[in-house]
């Protein structure tokens, strides 16, 4: 049987219940280098490429970011989160999905525009094998929402693109889905509304993995065990 | 001149920068009594009376709260939000809003389901003048979205509610603000999106509290130095 269909996750918010953790540790970051600004719109750009957030950060506080100053918030970020690491836990149904997907071999793989320093705890909470061609933003040029990470994904995957199903929390990640071409589907547990979902163009908006696994039909997933 | 308008403010993620701190802290004191819950689903509940909030706890873990252990979360959560309170900030523009209004003789006070002993830092972190008839979940029978808070603030302040405007982060804000009778006003620096504040029932949702002293004429306020 060849895969028809194939399952692109965004990690932070998606997968793992790390967002509200990782708000605060860019809070902590961004202040000490002299650039406090509120959770909120820091929330937002959760997601996004790190140079995109140097972007929105000059733009929010009217300063001007350097390669050093950048790199300096990336690290300062890095410790911080690594700080309340203990503390990150699988969403709700991550592990199931994961694990069902696999059982009913159905590929998929996860694509975050964090490093790899950053996710690999992530990835070991959720029992990710080695051999899941996982793509994080060390290994292309651009992150979200550029569709880069999407599409190399599904190339590692072996998958057309257009035949995926990019899952995500945020609207980078669905930003980054129709420029890829392909479907994006959204989940509210990384803290945005549904109808920002929605408006990014999200084909439906579920509240975490275990409420995707719920509706695999509404994408059009059959599982063999379930459907004829 | 006799005041035709107040203000009623909500506290946490409307005048200071608290609701991200707040949900790590109820998420570490949840899972302390092991009723684990994802850090959005927390999220959306900020603001809510205590009482609600164990209706929401016991739908979404399927165990009974018993009043024991309402009151050991509610202990746990003060004891960890104020281990991080040094790391709270006010909102931008929200000290220079609430002295703009005290200089043009804009009656304003601050209505919060937080206890005192909760709310007590932000209210200096703010400068608020004891002069201020605050209210807390202290002083009445039920928090928000019941209207208590908002009726008793707009009772000390002398004002009719119907002419008090209510701002807001929450839902529960706006939910209370209506049941109240009066106008609500939303504002998103407590990480709701617009469209969940508009549905609601805001009238208008800013950023923040300096959106919207920039704008203080879209609700109906005259500053006298700007308008005759």
């Amino acid at each position: 049987m060849k895969p028809s269909r194939a399952f692109l996750f965004d990690l932070d918010g998606t997968l793992i219940d790390s967002v509200y953790q990782h708000v605060l540790a860019w809070r902590e970051a961004l202040e000490e280098v002299g650039m406090a600004l509120p959770a909120w719109i820091i929330h937002r750009r959760i997601g996004m490429s790190g140079g995109l957030i140097a972007a929105a950060l000059q733009r929010e506080t009217g300063r001007t970011v350097s390669k050093a100053v950048g790199e300096r918030i990336q690290k300062l970020h890095t410790q911080s989160y690594l700080k309340h690491v203990s503390e990150i836990r699988p969403l709700p149904g991550a592990r199931e999905l994961l694990t069902l997907l696999t059982r009913q071999s159905i590929l998929w793989t996860i694509a975050t525009s964090s490093s790899l320093e950053r996710a690999q705890h992530a990835l070991r909470l959720l029992h990710v094998s080695k051999m899941i061609p996982v793509v994080t933003r060390d290994s292309v040029a651009h992150g979200k929402p550029d569709p880069d990470l999407f599409l190399t994904a599904a190339k590692e995957l072996g998958v057309d693109i257009r035949h995926c199903i990019v899952v995500g929390d945020s609207v980078w990640d669905l930003l980054a889905a129709r420029r890829a071409g392909t479907l994006g589907v959204g989940v509210l547990s990384g803290g945005y509304g549904a109808d920002e979902l929605i408006q990014a163009g999200a084909y439906r908006v579920y509240n975490d993995p275990a409420d995707l696994l719920r509706h695999l039909d509404e994408v059009g997933i059959r599982i063999p065990s379930l459907v004829e």
